[in-house]
C-alpha cells in the first residue's frame, strides 16, 4: 500500500508499505476511504529536525472495515466507519467520564507501530472502542462532513462545550483556520446568536459568516482586542475559543474575554507557559480546553451531519490524491489552502 | 480614630486619623467589632517599597453602622454588619452575574480615600450593596466566624465552588494558611469525602484535619506530586484548590489535577505566566479561580455560620488590640500566628 513518510521540516513523501495486517484480536483493519491534512500536520512539517527513516503521519480518516480481529464485535468486514484522532478503549475510566484522549490504553496515529492516517490502509489498535459506525454512503459532501468528526469539527466543537457556549453567551473566535470556523460553525449549533470571528483572510472569514459568524475582526494583537471590546460596548465577550495555539493568540484571549468568562483553547500551544495572573486573576477569568475527545462526541454530532442541519465539510477547499500528499502539505503551508482533503 | 498605615516592608503604624463622615448619600459610617490581618497583607509587608506617607491597610471588617446616607436603606445605625474585601454596588451588570470584584462602582479597602479595615471607623462607599446585616451577638467565636466571610472563608468557598466540588470530587488542598484551611472546610461543607491537604505545619494541619481533611502530605515539589499520586492510584484528584499563589504552587497543583480535572486558584498570583501548555492541554486540566466576589456568598454561608454547623472562626489563633497591629504582622510574618484577629 502507499502511506505517507514525513522525514523532515518541507519533506514529506509518499511510499509504498507492507499492508497492515490484525495483530491483536482488538484490533481492525480499514481500508481509508477519505484521509485529510490537519493544521497540526504543519507544525513538524515546519520544524521537525531532518531524520533519515521519518516517520508516518495523519491521523483523520474513515474508510471501510477489511478485516476485525476476534475481540471486535461492534463494527465488521464493509462497515464505513470513523476513526477519532486518536485511539481507545472507551471502557476506562478515562473513557467512562469522556475523556478517551486520556485513555489508559490508547494512543496517537504514525507513532509506535501504529500506522498514519494518510496512507491506504490503517490497522486500528483498540478498534471496539475507537471505531464508530455510520450509514453507507458515496455522497462526496456527506463524506468530507463525517470526516469532521474525526477531528477538526470535533475539535471546534469541543472548545465550544468546554466555553460553556449557550443561547445566553457572547462567544469570540480567535483564528480563521479550519478549527476556528468549525469552532464557530459549533457555537452557532450551541444557540450562541453573537460570535465575533477573529481573522484577516476574507475568503476564510466568508465561510465564517456563513457558519454563523455575525462579526469579522481583521485586526490582531491590542487593536484586535480594542475594536472586539468597542463591539461589546467595552467588556469582551461571555467565552472565547482560540484555534491558534501561539503565544499571541492565547494573550489576545486574555484581553477579549469578559471578567468571569472562559478561554477554552483547542489550538495545540506552541508555549509552556502563559497568561495565568494579573487580570486573569483578578477578573476571574477561567481558561480550560485542551485536546478534544474527538470519540466521545461523534454519535452526539452525527445526527446533524447525517441530516445535513451542518455541513462542517465546507472547510475542505481542495482535494487530493494519496499521491499528491506533499503538494497538499505545502499548499496549506503557503496558505493557498484552508484545509486538504485527500480522496481514494 | 486610630487606624493602621503601611509605610514599606516591616513598616506598619498605628495612627490618629480624622472621624470618617459621610461624603456621599451612598456612604455608610460603621464602627469596626472586628478586623485581622490577611495573608495577602504579608504581600506588602514583605516587599513594599518605603515611602513617606504611607497608605491605609486592612480590608476585612465587621462592625456596628453609625451613619447612614440618605440613599441607603438596607441598614440603618446600630446594625452589626459584615462588609466583604471589596465594596460593590451589587447592581451593576458584574454584580448581578455574582461577580462583586468586577463592579462598575467598586473598589478595594485603603485605597483612593476609601479608609482601610484596621482602623476603628470606616467610611463605607457603596453601602447599600457591600453590607449585609446579620443578628446581633457578642459570642467572640461567633464574631471571628461572621468575620472570616468578609473574606477568608468566603475565598475558600470561591476555591471550591469554582471547582465544581461536590461528593463525587476528590480534593486536594495546596497550602496550610488561613485560605487553605478554609478551602478544606468549603470543600468538606459542599460534600467533598477525600480531601488531601499538602502542608507542613502540624498545628496547622491538625485543623486541617478537624475541618475535613482526610490526607495530610508535608511534601513539597516533585516530592509532594508523587506523594499525592500514590494516593490516588496514580491519577491525582478530580479539583486541586491552590490557596498559596506562588509559581511552586501552581506547577504543584498542574502535577497533582486529575486528566480532566479542576485547577482552582485563590492565592493571589506572584506570577504573571503559568503552566499552559505541554501536560496542562493535553491532560485537558481546566484553570479557574480568582479573586472572590465574598459579596456574593456571604448570605450563602450566613445560615452555617449562624447555626454553629461551621466555625471558620477557628483559623484565628491570636487576637490582638488594635495599638498591637504591628507586632500582628509580624507574628504572621514570622508564622508564629496563623491569623490574627483584631478585637476592638
Amino acid at each position: 500500500m502507499r502511506a505517507t513518510v514525513i522525514y523532515g521540516a518541507g519533506d514529506v513523501r509518499v511510499e509504498d508499505a507492507p499492508d497492515p495486517k490484525i495483530a491483536q484480536p482488538t484490533d481492525a483493519v480499514v481500508r481509508v476511504v477519505r484521509s485529510c491534512i490537519c493544521g497540526s500536520d504543519l507544525w513538524p512539517y515546519g520544524s521537525m529536525e531532518a531524520t533519515e527513516h521519518g516517520h508516518r503521519i495523519g491521523h483523520e480518516f474513515l474508510g471501510i472495515v477489511e478485516d476485525a480481529g476476534s475481540a471486535v464485535s461492534a463494527v465488521r468486514t464493509g462497515d464505513l466507519v470513523i476513526a477519532p484522532f486518536m485511539y481507545s478503549d472507551n471502557t476506562c475510566q478515562f473513557c467512562r467520564e469522556g475523556l478517551q484522549t486520556s485513555c489508559e490504553h490508547g494512543g496517537v496515529w504514525g507513532a509506535r507501530g501504529v500506522d498514519g492516517a494518510q496512507g491506504e490502509i490503517v490497522r486500528v489498535p483498540q478498534a471496539e472502542g475507537t471505531l464508530v459506525k455510520v450509514p453507507a454512503t458515496q455522497d462526496d459532501a456527506l463524506l468530507a462532513s463525517l470526516l469532521t468528526l474525526s477531528d477538526v469539527f470535533s475539535t471546534g466543537h469541543h472548545a465550544a462545550v468546554k466555553a460553556g457556549v449557550n443561547e445566553r453567551t457572547t462567544v469570540t473566535v480567535i483564528g480563521d483556520g479550519a478549527v476556528g470556523l468549525s469552532a464557530v460553525l459549533a457555537a452557532k449549533r450551541l444557540g450562541a446568536e453573537r460570535i465575533l470571528l477573529m481573522g484577516r483572510h476574507a475568503v476564510r472569514t466568508d465561510l465564517g459568516r456563513e457558519f454563523g459568524a455575525t462579526d469579522v475582526i481583521a485586526e490582531r494583537g491590542d487593536e484586535g482586542v480594542e475594536k472586539l471590546r468597542e463591539l461589546t460596548s467595552g467588556a469582551g465577550t461571555h467565552t472565547v475559543l482560540e484555534c491558534v495555539g501561539t503565544k499571541p493568540a492565547i494573550e489576545m484571549a486574555a484581553g477579549t474575554v469578559r471578567a468571569g468568562g472562559t478561554i477554552s483553547r483547542v489550538g495545540v500551544p506552541q508555549y509552556l507557559e502563559g497568561p495565568l495572573g494579573g487580570p486573569v486573576f483578578m477578573r476571574n477569568v477561567t481558561i480550560t480546553g485542551g485536546v478534544a475527545p474527538a470519540r466521545q462526541y461523534i454519535e452526539d454530532l452525527l445526527p446533524d451531519v447525517l441530516d445535513g442541519k451542518i455541513q462542517p465539510g465546507k472547510v475542505f477547499d481542495r482535494t487530493i490524491d494519496i499521491e499528491k500528499v506533499p503538494s497538499g502539505y505545502q499548499a496549506m503551508a503557503d496558505r493557498e489552502a484552508l484545509k486538504v482533503l485527500i480522496a481514494f
